[in-house]
């Protein structure tokens, strides 16, 4: 594995020079971009439905879908009339600040004021790539299991903000979420957690309280 | 990205000239090597639980678990009875050939006739590394969505079997075990699917059946 990793390094390094550039033109802009990440199927699509829709009235918000193949979320998201941009990674494991950049061009950033980054469903490599986001937003769902934050760990430590998915579901599966924040915490002691069902809306609210207080704060006021 | 595609392309060369080597010490100890590969929290682990326990008697199955961090799955492993050896990835996100190898001097392979490698839990890029297993299997959880194998292709274009875990949790979620069949055999006709609950063990002889019927096939019975 020796001979791999100089070369990880400078992937690593290209991508961080693209991210300082997206810094740039998120603070020009004074747009608030959130990194979006989770395993498979724990609820990002379904999580910016809700939002999307819930906060329509109070926020200017955009998305840009990263999945290997298919356009199925961006579909999702644009039924909430959000403007949203599809990546296909064609089968890459994570999303680069190069095409971020990419697909900036093709949106009008004009008075956003939330760049919603959904990450390829992957708990490990998406954790590894700045795309001069504002924040990482972790998303674990109880089905997953609370040891999650400790065996895999970069995520959960970079995170600003764990959103614990499918509350509604806590009967029926084996899942702490003391256990699970205590996990959090203990690689980041700063992460905010939220337990929620984006499925019946169940403590949202926090998260959009947190999310508009985050909005003012990329806006200096 | 360009400039990333031939590094890659070297790793797999690499990667395949060992399976290559892993492939000769399946044959010449007539085992058979599965290379078990899902989501974060899809219930691996709890699969081979169950597969221990109950087949204990029938076959001798040995494991190497595959984490970035913790023992936490081989202490599980471990309680069965089973020979099992971990490999720390540290922050990797897949196994490759190189450490199957080194995983490999420190077991006993003799008389067993099953070796299960339990990847990390990654949809993506465990799938890329052929690791010289006889059969890739896929495990899908219900609380994932039935859309998985068409948004992660690869995974399921190669696996000779897909188990469709966590059936207890179906009243409680969006799935359909058909149209999840419907997508995994649009890209591979000739996958197996077995519907499972590594909760209550419903749906876990089908799949109990087919593991004997591969030992036969591998010992060329």
């Amino acid at each position: 594995m020796s001979k791999t990793i100089p070369v990880i390094r400078n992937i690593l390094e290209a991508n961080d020079r693209l991210a300082e550039q997206l810094r740039k033109i998120y603070a020009d802009k004074r747009l608030l971009a959130l990194n979006l990440m989770s395993s498979p199927g724990a609820g990002k699509t379904s999580l910016l439905e809700r939002t999307l829709t819930d906060l329509r009235e109070v926020l200017r918000m955009a998305v840009i879908e990263g999945d290997l193949q298919t356009n199925n979320d961006a579909m999702r998201v644009a039924a909430t009339g959000a403007q949203v941009v599809q990546i296909n990674t064609d089968g890459g494991c994570h999303l680069n600040s190069s095409m971020i950049l990419e697909a900036l061009k093709q949106m009008d950033l004009t008075g956003l004021d939330v760049l919603f980054i959904e990450n390829v469903g992957n708990l490990v490599c998406p954790a590894e790539f700045d795309l001069g986001e504002a924040g990482k937003i972790a998303l674990l769902s109880v089905t997953e299991g609370d040891d999650k934050p400790e065996k895999y760990p970069l995520l959960f430590a970079e995170s600003k903000v764990m959103l614990l998915n499918k509350i509604d579901l806590l009967p029926y599966v084996d899942f702490s979420l003391e256990k699970a924040a205590r996990f959090a915490r203990a690689l980041n002691p700063e992460i905010i957690v939220f337990p929620v069902s984006c499925r019946t809306g169940e403590g949202l609210q926090p998260w959009y309280d947190w999310l508009c207080a985050a909005v003012r704060t990329q806006r200096g006021e």
